[in-house]
């Protein structure tokens, strides 16, 4: 299965192409990461645009059979959940246009499936991203190396989406 | 101008479409109002896709010069803040799609504009809409005056979008 995992931000989405199945965790690949990064001086509502049709565009050319996305919680800022929630918006969006499965984890579920710990932090969950998938080096930058962890979680725990 | 005002939810997001001019306050007309409405049973993906479309098709339909929407603010509940983001985020990028300018109010920016009191509460709001449109009764629902009061804002305050 192709998973495309996404970890929404305004400024920057993280995104990562795994292909692999939960039954053979050794040979799931990381087939492409990255980021889609807008600039603070656009306004918002381009912004939106941009990282819509920046999905759209991922979804095309790496065909993934569902998104796994985290789901969004915040403790303390509000003002940056509101304009995440945005992006997330735009983001579920591209994937309900495609006509693609949706897969929300939560952040301490991705940590335990990864780490086998809830708390983990973001040191040892990049170390295991980059142990699992036998890379030699830790995915850069660190929205995209979520985004790796978000897919691996999804394959990981062989769930079906929704 | 014509104003498209949007009061943005994922359960129910109230729309107006007011044409009129600042000089000529009691011209103003109101053209439409409504509510989109998504199921709570449909998983939220197409719930935004759902909503999305419905702002597109009223763009269509409406040609409205300007959508007017409030900006979100919230004191108490992250969870619906972040919720509403994410129909936030649709309907800024279905306006952005559209190429439409967009003008964001803060909800007592709405209120001083149309009572002259930025602590006006609902009924006061509904009452001032139904007076400066030479409306015979308050619209309806909640949710669609509260998308005629911000167009109706936007069109008192005179200014230029963004």
């Amino acid at each position: 299965m192709r998973v495309l995992g996404i970890d929404p931000g305004t400024a920057t989405t993280g995104y990562a192409l795994l292909d692999g199945e939960p039954q053979r965790p050794d040979e799931i690949v990381l087939v492409e990461h990255g980021v889609i990064r807008t600039a603070p001086t656009t306004p918002m509502p381009d912004r939106l645009r941009e990282i819509h049709a920046a999905v759209e565009s991922l979804i095309v050319d790496l065909q993934p059979d569902v998104v796994a996305i985290e789901e969004l919680f915040f403790s303390s800022n509000i003002t940056t959940g509101i304009t995440v929630g945005q992006a997330r918006g735009v983001i579920l969006l591209a994937a309900a246009q495609a006509g693609l499965d949706i897969a929300e984890y939560k952040p301490n579920v991705v940590k335990q499936a990864l780490t086998g710990y809830g708390a983990a932090d973001k040191r040892q969950m990049q170390e295991m991203v980059k142990l699992l998938l036998r890379l030699s080096s830790i995915p850069r930058p660190d929205d995209a190396a979520d985004a790796v962890a978000i897919a691996l979680a999804h394959i990981q725990l062989g769930r079906l989406p929704r």
